[in-house]
Parts: structure tokens; C-alpha cells; sequence
């Protein structure tokens, strides 16, 4: 069963280490547990819904708890606390592209908000109703999730907008093919909610990203359908698929997705290389992105985030052994881990492997083989459930990412380092702060940061904390070329600083859209585009 | 001298082999010439302009009358003709930014339609003034061509929107780099003419299209300034590029185009393979594509193609010796060549020619080495002046491409080829057709057409002739999955089939944001979107 205050499968338990409880407490203090809330104790706020009944929309409260918060930070202290303020005023159920046009029209002459809902992960705050005047109605696509279609000539998969990654996988994986989009939160993420908020998978690297894997489909709008037909390019003016992708439900449903699926690779292998310093291994990562080594991953820790993930694999006997390789290698002190795969035919894969090592050795790297490689391929989807065991613990761990040119990334990293771990200085407080660099690309490169702090007396404190930290990087983000999201996407929490990043004329031409399909400004509203 | 009445320069000159003017006249009967009309002719058609003085417009007649048409067939006829109607009433010269919002704003006050300008090479209709109560200025950007900025860690490149291909690459490989984008029409086409046309080069395997390639810059507008900062991807929101990107002028004029750079390559070669049949050729190259092999670029011509390619080679005793060899190893009757490059390190390259060799020789694939290859790299810009030998032979020779899925490939290529093949038979007239695929994707491929047909006994002729096999064609494509442009954008040839391809929403979208950035209908008309 699906946990309802936190992430993923109830039966799912991440630990944490002995001694990396010990790491934590040594750097930032002794954690502070916070008492949770029950579920019972959230269903009995559920006021009386205010919209009348439709066959296919649920008023149960339960229903409506279980969709009313996403996975953001502010969206865990609400489920913890059991504060949510505000639940949709039921959730619809569709079937079919048509029951989804039905419940647009039911909307639209009942004056009712709709909330667009894929697997409820957004931590951006996409899919949160706010108190209003207008009944809330949240469109949950999930049982819009089966493969509708399979062209295996052309590799194209038509789905349901709800398959989640499982569903997604399973159903391709059947008939030989792979779309190979695994975000982290792939376990729970939607097809439809990857398109509408322009995600990137860990592969991206030999995949692309959904704008790259999102062939065409329909949204469904106030205005009509927007049917995008499949084509491998074209130039036939402006890519209208750039209206459903980042749409992030402002412009319509979508109601039916098509991606460009592909054969189930021969091979695929995942190898860790311990860089000796942060410039070596910046440098030596730019240049692999800009050499087109056909690899399907790369991803590079800063040394904060190497010492960190050693203390939190557990088993210190052996990470000691192998630091002490390491140091002996060049690799001591301030040393960086670097994973990358490759996935591919045998011989590709031969080929990009010797190209990797030999330009990784260049700058002073120690290739350690498969077996770091194998624990990251094993625990890639592990790491959101490593926030219960913190929370337990008495530590708040969120996370933010943007992207920036390569010119900008040591910079941006060092701002956005910064503000977080000096954010909370006045309070006397430490915050733990690490970053790894995933997403590179000829350009430049993603940057991932995660910080941890201690909540403090209460969950009030722990909200404005993170307000307080959340800001200081959102701002040096914006105003130092980073995008506000580099994978997860907009929504109401980043939405004050995308006027920076688009300009007074981009924003204008979002309105213009947005009024064109949506007039009476039903769906969404506050996600991307500030009312 | 650049030619005023065709493609290139005055001092390049393609003969066609006496062997293939035979070789045509074998097909579809002897050529038909048509006397031509001078410059002199011309320039005593242009009338008084319409326009006030303005420091940076030029008045002058022969500017006027270089910058009235594109490439297109009908405008080919026209110069050849002498018979242009219409001349826009002025060219303005900009050599800033700033002297661009100047030029927006007199237009403004002057009630005047202004039609941007790259390099003149449309073959759809971008440039080409209409009559009408308003006076036309057509903005010429070809002063603004320098290479501005070049963020080497970044490999950013900041140009002019005027740069011609020659003027991007030179300036570039000035410093180690280059844009890798080679489209046929690169003498003369520039960067900002490539992104506002959804421009793809004959490398995009390795480079990707422009759509890749275009990191960012400003669209300068009626109701400002469009800025679009570079980031390597964003999550944030739909992508902005695509309001520039394919806008073909009806948005705004592009003042600054920011472009993702490589660095030169260590290696790079080209191969010629002959395919036993179609059906095999088919299956190669679609299995190439979808396995990633890393190629810059392939190439497959039809068997049609392939014997014209070879008749009009020359060298007919060389030629006849190959022929034997090939039907030796069994490409014989009905073989396709195919052309592939391999551009990047020595060890990649070598490991990416041993991949598509091995995978070829699966489908029936002869490998012939880099003699043709060779061939194909020397002569990759010289097509287009073909068409001047052709027509003093008598012979009129379009081409026209489009883009489909994998599964749908065959199927179109044969409407098409059909459609122009017996597009004239009811005047008993052969057209000569023939065909390649090139910018092969993992999901399909763009087709690409060309035909030969005679004008008939006068230029209203060849005209009608034209117009009816172009719209067969452009009817099979767009009631048959086609894209009506894979690299040539739409322009006023174009716009009539738009709609089938982006739908009323779509169609509706894109007059929504046309009605923000240029509410008086000032830019482009009827280009793109028909008025």
C-alpha cells in the first residue's frame, strides 16, 4: 500500500546506518524527532465536499487526503503534522480521452477548478489545491496506464498518460523494447506528468530527455483537442509539442502520449572512477560530454557528497580498505566519485569504455570497476526513501536542482552551496550541503544539491527553515544563469522566479496561451504561470 | 559576383556530362530551352518606391530586384522570365540590434510591411513581397554576420543573424571550432535564416538540426524584446526557443542567435556501400539508425537515384567497371547506394566503421571504400548549380522533401514518386523522378524527391506544369503522415497544407501568439500562417 504522509511502497523501509547517524550529529547536531500525525486524525479535518455527484469522480475522504499533497518539502511537514489546509473536493477517475473531454465539460458548467494529477510526486507544489470560491476537482489520469499501441518499425508507443515507470516498463519490456526515462521517482511518476513537466531520466545521457522521447498525443483542452501527429522532425513551423511539454497542466489534459520507445540494449554495465580533486574531475567530465563518448550515464559527486555517500553505505570496514586504495592512487583527500554506464551494443560498449577510461585517466582518474556501479544501479530509486529514516532520526533532508552552461557551473555550485549551508547561521544552526553533477551535457551540466538540517523545536520552525534555504538558492539560481528547474519542473514553488528566466516577453506569450485555451483560468491555477 | 537571376556565384559553374543529357532525353525526351530575360530587362520593370528615405534603406532598383525572390521553382521562372511583379519598395541594411528595433519601430510609424532576410535561398516562398496598399521593406541581416562571442567551455557561439554558412565556419575554425551544420544551401543561407526555418544539415547525425543547435539569442518584436538566455535544458516551463524557431520571420526579426559549438574534429570520413535492393537497403539503414551506431551522417539513394547519380558522374568507362564488380559481389539491377560519414576521434570512428560495415554486410551490403565518399564530400554544395545546366539543356529540375515514421517510409516515398511520375501524363509528358532518404532517426526518416521535367514551349508552362506536380505531391504527403517541410520550412508554398498538420488548435495557437508579438500584421505576411 502506498504510504499517504511520505514516499512510496509501506513495505519499503530504507535505513540508515549507524554511522552515518553519527556522521550527521558530528556535523550539524543531534536530530530532533518530530511527533507525526495519524491518518485518522488528518480524515477527520476533511470538510463536506461542494460538488454535486458524477459517476466518475470520488468524494471519499480518504481519496481526497491521498491526493490532496505532493513530495515536496513543505507538502511532507503538512502530511507529518497533518496540517493540509486544503483537499481537493474530490478526484475524478477517467478511462478514456473521452471521459476526460466529459469531465472538462462538467467542469466548465459546473465552475469547477481542475487539478491535472499523474502519480502525486510533483516537489514543486504542482498539484495542491488552494482555499478558494470554486470547487476543486482533482483529474487523477492513473487508470489511464495501459500501452495502447506498439510500432515496432518506427518505435513508437502509444500510452495511457497515467502508466507509471513500472507500468510504462513492464508493458514495453513484454514485446523487446524499453522507453529507458528513469527518473528517481520513477517508481510512483507518470508518463503524462514526465511530458507536463519536462523530466529528465538517469539515462539521459543515451535516451534524452521526455522532449526528446515525446513523439506527439492530445490535449485535451477548453478548447479543443490539440492533437500532435508523430513525426521524426520536422520544420514545418514552431514545435507545437512545446504547448503540452512544461505545460504542466495550464493548457489542457493530456490525454494520450506517444514516445519513441527502443530495442532492449545487448549490454549495459555501470563503473565507478574516484577523481583526485573537484577541477580534475570537472574537467575531465566536461570533457567526456563534449567528446560524444556514447556513454548512458554520468554522474559526478563533489567531494562532500563522496564523503557522505561512503558514511551512508554502511559496511566502514571496507570503504576504509578502499580509501586507503584510493589515497594510494592519488585519490585521497577531497577526492570525487564519478559513475558512469554504458548501455548498448557489446561492442559500443567495449569501445565507449576503453575511450572513458583512457580520457578519465588523463585527469588523474582511478577506475575501481563494477561493484560501486552495481550499488548505484541497485539503490537508484532508493534514495527518496531515505528521507523516513532522517525524518526518524530527527534530520529534514530536501533537495534542488537547476542546470547552467559550463562556464557558470563552478560558480553556481559554490552560490548555491553557499547559501545553503551558511542559510541558517543566524540561528546558530549548521546545514549539511553536498552536490552532484548528472544531466551533462556539451553545454554544461545539471546541478543537484541536497541539504540536510535539523527541524528545530517545532514543524512551524522547520517550514521556515527551509523557506529560508529554499529562497537563498532559488535566488542564487535565478540571477546567476541557472534555470529555475532542471527536471522538476515549475509548479507553484518556483513559479515567483520564472519571469526572470523568461523574460517579460516570454511570460507574455505564456498568457496569451494559456488565455486562448483556457479562458475562465480553471486548470491549475497558480502552477507555472502566477495568477 | 553572387548570380541575380540564380543559384551562387557567377564564377562556379556545374556542366552536366554529355552522357546525361542523353541519359535524360532517353527518358523523357529532348530538352526544351527558353530564352532568358537580362538584368537590364528587369531593372526597367521596378517602379518608384513607396517609401520615405531612411539612412539604413536602400532604394536602389537592382538591390530591390536581388532581393525580390528566393530559390524556388516559380521564383526561378520569374528571374528567368523577367516577369517578377512585384519588388519590395526598399532593403534596410541594419548593422546592430539596435538599428533593428529602429527599423521595427519606423515600419511601425510609417505603416509599412517589413519581410525579413537571411541569405535569399527560400525555396518555399519565405521572402517574396506581395502587391498590396502598404509599402514593403524587406530587412536584409547580412551585415550583421560577425561571430560576436565564443564561450569555449561552454562552446557557445554569439553571431549576427546574417552569417552565411562560410562566414559561421570560418570564424569559428578560426578557433578550433565548428557549428557542424552543412545544409545544400550553405554558400548562402545564413544562421538566422536556419533557425527561423527549422534548417537541418547533411551532418545533423553527429551535429543534430538547428533546433539543437540553437542555444538562445533575441527575437525583436513589436511588443519588445524576446530574450531567451542559454541553459544546456530546463524543466522550466515550455521552451521559448520554439517561438523563434520555425517562426519564419511572422514573429519578429532575429537580432542575435547564440549556437551550440563543437570542437573540430580529429577525424572524419566518408563511405560508400552498395545495397542489393530497396527492401534491404531499407532495413539497413533503419537498423543503423535505431542501433545509435555513431555516424555523422548517411545517405540512401533509391535505385532511380543511384543509376542517375552514376550516369551523370561522367567518367561512363570507370563507372561501368564499378557496375561490374558490384553485380559480381550481387549488387547488380535495382542496388541503392548508401553514403555514410563517420566525423570524431580515431578510436570512435574506427569502432563506429566496423559497427556499420559489419551490421551493411547483415542486409547485403557491397562496401566500396572512400572514393565515393570522397566524391559525395567535394561536391556536397554544387547540386544546386546543376539547375543552371539543366535548364540550358531545356530541362526544369525541382526537389521537395518531407519526414514519416519508419512504418510509413515506403508507402509515402511511393505516393510521392508516383504522384510526379505520372503528374503529367495526361499531356503525355515523363517526369524524371528519384529519391534519398538522409537525417535518418531512430523513429523515421526525411524523403527527399527530386524531378526532372521539360517546361513545355513557354515559361506559363512550365509554371502549370510545376504547380500541378507540386501539389500532387504535396497532397500525397499531407493526407499521408508526411510532414509538409522536414528542412525547408513552409512559407507561402507551404502554408496552404499547414493545417492538416497542426490541427485548428494548433492553427489557433500559433495566430494567438502571432496577434501578441505583431498585432498590426506587419511581419511576413501570409508567410507561415495564411492571412
Amino acid at each position: 500500500m502506498r504510504r499517504w504522509n511520505g514516499w512510496g511502497d509501506e513495505a519499503t523501509v530504507v535505513e540508515l546506518p549507524s554511522n552515518g547517524q553519527a556522521f550527521l550529529a558530528a556535523r550539524i547536531g543531534a536530530g530532533q524527532p518530530l511527533a507525526d500525525a495519524s491518518l485518522a486524525q488528518v480524515l477527520a479535518q476533511v470538510p463536506a465536499s461542494r460538488l454535486a455527484a458524477h459517476p466518475l469522480v470520488s468524494l471519499d475522504a480518504e481519496v481526497r487526503v491521498r491526493h490532496a499533497r505532493g513530495q515536496s518539502l513543505p507538502d511532507w511537514l503538512a502530511m507529518r503534522e497533518g496540517t493540509f489546509g486544503c483537499f481537493p473536493d474530490g478526484v475524478a477517475f477517467p478511462e478514456t480521452a473521452e471521459q476526460v473531454r466529459q469531465l472538462l465539460a462538467w467542469a466548465a458548467e459546473q465552475d469547477v477548478l481542475l487539478i491535472p494529477y499523474g502519480g502525486g510526486t510533483s516537489v514543486a507544489g504542482h498539484i495542491n489545491p488552494q482555499a478558494g470560491a470554486r470547487p476543486v476537482l482533482t483529474l487523477s489520469l492513473a487508470r489511464m496506464n495501459r500501452l495502447l499501441e506498439l510500432d515496432e518499425a518506427s518505435q513508437i508507443a502509444t500510452f495511457g498518460p497515467g502508466a507509471n515507470g513500472p507500468q510504462v516498463e513492464s508493458q514495453l519490456r513484454a514485446r523487446g523494447f524499453t522507453l529507458g526515462h528513469f527518473p528517481q521517482s520513477w517508481e510512483l511518476s507518470t508518463l503524462g506528468g514526465w511530458v507536463a513537466s519536462r523530466s529528465s531520466g538517469q539515462q539521459s545521457l543515451r535516451y534524452g530527455r521526455i522532449e526528446q522521447l515525446f513523439a506527439g498525443g492530445t490535449l485535451e483542452t477548453f478548447a479543443g483537442p490539440l492533437e500532435l501527429p508523430t513525426f521524426p522532425a520536422s520544420s514545418a513551423g514552431p514545435d507545437l509539442r512545446e504547448l503540452v511539454l512544461g505545460s504542466e497542466g495550464r493548457f489542457g489534459v493530456i490525454s494520450e502520449v506517444k514516445v519513441r520507445a527502443s530495442r532492449l540494449a545487448e549490454d549495459e554495465a555501470f563503473y565507478a572512477v574516484f577523481m583526485p580533486s573537484w577541477e580534475q574531475a570537472l574537467q575531465g567530465i566536461r570533457t567526456l560530454a563534449q567528446a560524444r563518448v556514447p556513454l548512458s550515464m554520468l554522474r559526478l559527486s563533489n567531494a562532500i557528497e563522496t564523503e557522505t555517500q561512503l558514511a551512508l553505505a554502511g559496511h566502514p570496514g571496507q570503504i576504509s580498505l578502499l580509501e586507503k586504495y584510493l589515497a594510494l592512487r592519488g585519490a585521497g583527500i577531497g577526492k570525487c566519485m564519478l559513475t558512469f554506464g554504458v548501455t548498448g551494443s557489446r561492442a559500443q560498449n567495449a569501445s565507449s569504455l576503453k575511450q572513458a577510461k583512457q580520457l578519465l585517466k588523463r585527469f588523474g582518474g582511478v577506475f575501481t570497476g563494477t561493484v560501486l556501479g552495481k550499488k548505484w544501479a541497485a539503490n537508484r530509486f532508493r534514495f527518496p526513501y531515505l528521507r523516513h529514516a532522517l525524518w526518524a532520526a530527527g534530520y529534514v533532508v530536501d533537495t534542488l536542482e537547476t542546470a547552467t552552461d559550463w562556464v557558470n557551473v563552478d560558480h553556481l555550485l559554490d552560490l548555491i552551496e553557499g547559501g545553503l549551508r551558511n542559510g541558517l547561521a543566524e540561528e546558530g544552526e549548521q546545514v549539511h550541503v553536498f552536490t552532484h553533477l548528472s544531466h551533462v551535457y556539451g553545454e554544461g551540466s545539471s546541478i543537484y544539491t541536497t541539504y540536510v538540517y535539523r527541524p528545530g523545536g517545532s514543524y512551524a520552525q522547520a517550514l521556515r527553515r527551509w523557506r529560508k534555504l529554499k529562497t537563498a538558492a532559488c535566488e542564487a539560481i535565478a540571477h546567476n544563469r541557472g534555470t529555475i528547474s532542471h527536471q522538476h519542473g515549475v509548479g507553484r514553488d518556483h513559479a515567483p522566479w520564472l519571469a526572470l528566466e523568461k523574460g517579460p516577453q516570454g511570460m507574455a506569450a505564456l498568457r496569451a496561451i494559456a488565455a486562448h485555451f483556457d479562458p475562465e483560468r480553471r486548470l491549475a491555477p497558480g502552477v507555472l504561470i502566477e495568477d
